[in-house]
């Protein structure tokens, strides 16, 4: 199985609004919820792939409570650890009119010593049986700054390779442990590496302890940097939608290519197809299944070929 | 003891952003929530102000417990009956840098005839105890639109005084059963009454049934026109602020003058000043003590006095 791991789980809400009117009242025409956190959406994905997956992380209070609710309904396994403080919500105000959206989001709660104590027990009784762990998002208050470190050591020690999927100081905190894959996006990688440069950038983390870097560059596509060669992988075309969970489809599609350990190419090639197809669905975590077997062929992959003392991207 | 009528309890959130960014990811610095809808907004300040009151109405699912628990932490009696739905929230997105507030309104659940025969039967238990009873807000989907006349009309079979505080067809579908006092704002007067003229439409919310209306005018103040006269108040100046809150701030000054019967210029001098001291709160169901006391003496009343067939509103 793949177990996602999401320390700041949310309750995603999405809010519809005939027209966001600020500094006046608006009614909501319709609300909905789902469990959310990148993670979770990860797991969302791997789930309709059609993967074994196990979801993770940390939820508390009743909104932790939904976020638990809804998972069961969703069918995916659930071994969140409970907290005392209250999970987070994200507000995604759709504006049906102006046909884009406003995102309110939560801090999250704080997280006690023996939360987290607690919280790395369950994570040992669940690696051993892993094929790949994800982690992905941000550390909720009270964690330290090297959470993700901690969690590569001990997936380490069982031999299962980790995913990678944060950014500032919990990213950089936990490139020393060798994680398998770290997937920043642009801003992420330019700000963890100094470099704006990607193919540098990713260098960069590779040369810090990750195995592999992917950077995902929105509708440009994705680059990685990888033991065994550099690739660009783009689209054929940019897509117009809800960007919020690209990320979180091409993780899904990077660790299920992990465990399935396909070639580079083809593993870009489905986190692109993938990543695209989760633009045009309106919520994290979905992806249109009929536009992600029309994009497979279309997308492009090519080799980065470097000369001396020179970055491939532009 | 005051019993408050809140069919459609809601909890108040408000998020504290920097700088809300239409089209953008804000992050949320502070988060609030408390119990709301109008009628414990006004069983607040009628609870601050020393009256002993009683807080009903529907509360549901895992919102409707925050209600319930932030009500016993404000010492508030609640006698709200369970629905199964979930109770609406609202979120109040404060920018700081601009210092101005947009405010989104979740509709609120769907009630079934059994929990509104439910709460008829909570209702008829509370009443007889009940010096006054005030009916505060929107009816949920489900209940019927001449759900609050028939809440008046069980009030006048215990000879206790309703007032109420509706708008639009709850409203109208209430005066024939003779509430004690109605009180519309400006725009819910005019809807109501079809005039344009506050004094006019107070005469025609008389002459369909309710005894004494009283149209809160923002920042110009009141008129009232009762069985005893009519008058107009207003505070000394304007002032900068809330005005979520402010009309509740109001029905609760009324409400109390009601039980003690104190003479109409009274009554409005209390709900001129109370309302004017809420505005000044950040938070609906608050008042500022010392604003209040200070404003008393401050407010004019003036006895509207009208020629034939002329209004003396502008």
């Amino acid at each position: 199985m793949i177990l996602t791991v999401t320390l700041n789980a949310a309750l995603d809400v999405t809010y519809r609004v005939d027209r966001l009117r600020p500094r006046a009242g608006n009614r909501v025409r319709a609300t909905a919820a789902r469990a959310g956190g990148k993670g979770v959406n990860v797991a969302r994905v791997l789930h309709a792939l059609g993967h074994r997956t196990v979801v993770t992380g940390l939820a508390g209070g009743p909104t932790g409570a939904a976020v638990r609710r809804d998972l069961a309904a969703a069918g995916l396994t659930d071994e969140l650890v409970p907290i005392a403080g209250e999970s987070r919500r994200t507000v995604a105000v759709v504006d049906e009119e102006a046909d884009d959206t406003t995102i309110l989001l939560e801090g999250g709660p704080h997280v006690s010593a023996a939360e987290w104590t607690a919280f790395l027990d369950r994570y040992e009784q669940l690696v051993p049986h892993a094929s790949v762990v994800v982690l992905s998002g941000s550390l909720p208050g009270g964690l330290p700054v090297d959470g993700y470190a901690e969690l590569i050591r001990r997936a380490r020690a069982h031999r299962v390779p980790a995913v990678l999927d944060a950014d500032g100081e919990a990213l950089r905190a936990a490139l020393g442990e060798g994680p398998a894959l770290v997937k920043p996006n642009a801003d992420e990688l330019a700000a963890a590496s100094g470099s704006s440069d990607p193919y540098a950038g990713a260098e960069a983390l590779r040369a810090a302890g990750a195995r592999a870097v992917v950077a995902s560059l929105g509708p440009d596509g994705m680059i990685a940097v990888t033991p065994h060669g550099s690739w660009r992988a783009a689209p054929p075309a940019a897509l117009a939608g809800n960007p919020t969970g690209a990320g979180d489809a091409a993780v899904a599609a990077l660790a299920a290519g992990l465990v399935a350990q396909t070639p580079w190419p083809v593993r870009l090639t489905e986190a692109v197809a993938l990543s695209a197809a989760a633009v045009a669905a309106p919520l994290a975590g979905d992806f249109d299944p009929a536009l992600h077997r029309r994009l497979l062929p279309q997308v492009t992959v090519e080799p980065l070929r470097t000369r001396e003392g020179e970055s491939p991207c532009r």
